[in-house]
């Protein structure tokens, strides 16, 4: 079976053509497939399939073979792999999702994708819909305590819950400590991601980030849309900002005339391999 | 580039047959391609070359770039890939290795390699030697302090140092206390591997090791050769046994008429791969 190891800022998936056929059992064969010493090594599964709804539909898995709604920077590989491999030579693509349909914008060079823009809808602000507890229609730079620290914190949600704090220097901050301690914070119902921020100039934030469940990881792609959301109504962005995270670097833009956030960012091609499965 | 991507117990290689022509700058392209999220991941790059002293020749390099000597799971699939791929078709292979030259039996079921034998030599007992700090012929479970517990330590060189402890449970050791006491112990001139053993029985042994420079590991093969012979030298086991690692199991047999201790364990290929750089 043929496959191809694709990442976006090192967030890294096995990816399979379902458009006609595919194997059977995809749990499994994320896990067998996403082990990093017994198998390919990935974060895990995405399997591109043909939509009654949309262009195409991504279905993903991860590594522990449950299924993912949506990943920013597998979604921008995704476009890759269908134009790279000729399932479309659409520009314009929209995909099928478990958190909905999303729109793509494929940047080609020399016949290859070479980065991707997709459409991250429009932030939630409102407390109870991101969720987070506190009354009012926003919570913006409110101060909380957290491990006997305050923190100025700013919560917006781009599907999922994202916490944003700005610091003077993210690479001097404990993450092991402070990640958990916000993830596990009362005023979180359904825990929350957390980006800790830092402004470098109103076009470039720096950012590290703790992912709930998974702890710090190299890149996330709506907490990246959070920061700069975050940073655009704290008055210390521009609407259009490059996002510097471990794994690279993002462009996110806050576009006024929609309200929508835009995220552009690279898509590579790693390898590609043939499974012995079936 | 074709590439292909094997592992013993879990210690995973990316493999290449240079044996007409190869790439150049290796230590770069280990580097490249051992990255877990970037790469292919892996615990480095094995080169197959011919050799103008035995069979064949392995060139190995770690996941940093720096070249390895030696290492017994990588050189049972070293085994695999030379026949399996039709570059030989002995199942008695001579290799050329930079900790001298090793002899491989391959075993063969189905047409190709399920499992290879591998001669790592006599071990050696010899204080000086191994190097550990003590007088006399050997160090045979004697005792030493280590971070304020009494330990009874046999020491064994299989071309590389280790230091053995039976303990009666392995599951229930906090190795990222013990593995670094033991690696930076003042009577170990050059730091040690250890294994921590639990003798299930005569023929049995289950033992997690601390591999010095990089913590705990899946699977050792010179530290399972290790453990049998200081389970042997003080009559915890026969002189064949099956020795139980995180990664899988081998069978150690420390053969009386040689001297020699023959390692026996598995080489899988997971898949074959084309990597864009040439």
């Amino acid at each position: 079976m043929k496959f191809t190891k694709m990442h976006g800022l090192g967030n890294d998936y096995v990816y399979l053509d379902c458009t006609e056929s595919g194997p059977g059992d995809l749990p499994g064969l994320a896990r067998r497939m996403s082990d990093r010493h017994f198998g390919v090594g990935a974060d895990g599964l995405i399997c591109v399939r043909t939509s009654e709804r949309a262009d195409f539909r991504m279905e993903m898995y991860n590594a522990d073979g449950s299924e993912g709604e949506m990943c920013g920077n597998g979604i921008r590989c995704v476009g890759k792999f269908l134009y790279d491999k000729g399932l479309t030579d659409q520009t314009e693509l929209t995909i099928e999702t478990l958190a909905g349909e999303k729109t793509l914008e494929l940047h080609v060079e020399g016949g290859t994708v070479v980065s991707v823009s997709v459409d991250m809808g429009e932030p939630i602000l409102t407390p109870e819909r991101i969720p987070v507890l506190g009354a009012g229609e926003s919570f913006l730079s409110r101060r909380i305590m957290v491990n006997g620290r305050e923190w100025a914190v700013t919560c917006v949600s781009m599907g999922n819950p994202h916490a944003v704090v700005f610091v003077p220097d993210v690479d001097r901050l404990n993450l092991e400590e402070w990640g958990p301690a916000f993830e596990h914070h009362a005023i979180f119902p359904n825990r929350t991601n957390t980006e800790f921020v830092e402004v470098e100039n109103q076009s470039t934030l720096r950012m590290r980030v703790w992912e709930r469940g998974s702890g710090e990881t190299m890149a996330c792609g709506t907490g990246a849309c959070a920061a700069l959301v975050a940073a655009v109504l704290s008055y210390r962005a521009r609407r259009i900002a490059t996002v510097k995270l471990r794994g690279g670097s993002l462009t996110v833009r806050w576009e006024e005339s929609d309200g929508h956030v835009y995220m552009t960012g690279p898509a590579v091609t790693v390898f590609e391999g043939e499974w012995p499965d079936t």
